[in-house]
């Protein structure tokens, strides 16, 4: 899983920094998430190949996770796209980007296909045999969801020199594949657990951004790999987050360890800082592993 | 008067080009000309003080011309904006604007005021004691539609030596600028002509962007100074004009030398072209003042 991020500062675009957007690259998905405005030249700029998005997910209608989405949405158009594009977010949001296609009388030549989202609780929008994606209720000053990406167990992986070397037939691998023993010409059993190698474990990727502290995601996000928390201000702020339902670096890292997750990842700060470095200071001083999200910057999870 | 050029190329934004926009200095006023995504961090990057702009025209509902806007208005709410904000465009662009703010419960703490256009002629859209704003209606997919900026008349100009030298009055000063002729204490008259210099001669803008070829709009930016045109093709894809409604460099090219303006400035280029220099090698064939818009780039009118 590859999370590449497009943009991580908060309330408008500037010349250095972009609104929230991020790519997730999950067991060959491209899944955009959140769209502030200037998303479509970032995705230029860090090469990503854009037709492969298939799925976007926003987490709110404030115009720094959003505002970006009508002009991506015309510019698929003027590629030429015919395969359909899948937009996850807050109700409202088919009639106002319908609404400016209908203005410019742009309508998409490829299938555009909304699922709007109202509900309180999390639940699943989207799942193959490969993935799963479960919505986070944030605690925002409008309607919010953060989401949980999970990939799904793959099958045990075949151990191709053990069954060379007890010559079992292909015929069988699948069935091993599966968790089946391996059956020898002469009737013997090969166990299972002699014939493949454990898959390499499912990951898990959790944004939660825009939102204040708020412990009632934990049981969502227990144990995840990876944990996208918003940390817009500094403890010196924290009056600002009870009003503008945001969190601090150090509300973030409290999330973190309470959610017992591998590691955190800091954005969409507020430009009022010298550095984004305060903010990891901050978050280290309660959990150990916090790396801090930048516009370009990528990270394996 | 004063133009920059924010963006100026067709379709989308990308890494190193941007849709229209256009800031036009003019007597005081700071106007911005359509407002594609990415304007506000155009206006960042070339120090644009925008707080001063009052005025917003919108020529037409493409994303390439005003998808920029939500985000720019939101913008200046955050950056605690109370001066009134007045935006001029298509019947339309109300709705839409006020549904993007609307969904964020985001709504300006500035009054928020929009001036909407349908009318099929040319009308006066923006007048005060220093310049005049009037439509000029473009043939285009939707509608659409130009403007023309224009300087009016100063006063005439006081002849400091002249007044000293003859020994007038003070008091009459105001009444020379006006067209008095001056009077000496032994009841001397002073022609007018010989107290007073011409004022600069007034200057005015045409921008006409989105447009076909459309010899209609000819007798109103009639000798204007300057006149931006779109050249969105060249002649190699002439074809391509007529279901687009887009113009070729050489057709805005016969528009200036039928409108027998002063120069030319070319804009709106399609990005399929390897260089933007052939637009001026096609559009000098027809017309001898022509000037190519790039990004970041500054015309004194």
């Amino acid at each position: 899983m590859k999370l590449t991020i497009l943009g991580c500062y908060s309330a408008t675009p500037r010349t250095f920094t972009n609104p929230t957007s991020q790519i997730l690259e999950i067991r060959n998905h491209l899944f955009l998430i959140d769209c502030g405005e200037g998303t479509q030249v970032q995705l230029r700029k860090n090469k990503i190949k854009f037709s492969r998005i298939k799925h976007i997910f926003i987490s709110h209608l404030h115009g720094d996770h959003f505002f970006g989405l009508p002009g991506l949405i015309s510019t698929f158009r003027l590629l030429g796209r015919e395969t359909e594009m899948h937009i996850y977010g807050p109700k409202g949001i088919k009639e106002a980007i319908t609404l400016f296609l209908k203005l410019g009388d742009s309508w998409t030549n490829y299938p555009l296909i909304f699922h709007e989202l109202d509900s309180k609780e999390s639940e699943l929008v989207f799942e193959d045999e490969k993935v799963s994606v479960h919505t986070i209720p944030l605690d925002h000053r409008v309607y919010t969801n953060g989401f949980l990406f999970k990939e799904k167990s793959l099958p045990r992986k075949l151990d191709v020199d053990a069954v060379a070397k007890h010559e079992i037939d292909r015929s069988q691998y699948n069935n091993i594949k599966n968790g089946a023993d391996g059956v020898l010409e002469n009737g013997e059993i090969i166990s299972n657990k002699d014939l493949t190698i454990d898959p390499p474990s499912p990951k898990s990727y959790a944004f939660c951004s825009d939102t204040a502290y708020n412990e009632a995601i934990l049981p969502l996000i227990k144990n995840v790999n990876t944990l996208y928390h918003e940390s817009t201000f500094l403890e010196t702020n924290v009056d600002l987050c009870k009003k503008t339902k945001h969190a601090t670096a150090k509300q973030a890292a409290q999330i973190a360890l309470k959610a017992n997750v591998d590691n955190l990842i800091l954005g969409h700060y507020s430009t009022r800082y010298k550095s984004i470095d305060l903010f990891k200071e901050e978050a280290l001083e309660v959990f150990p592993d916090v790396e801090l999200a930048d516009d370009g910057k990528s990270f394996e999870i």
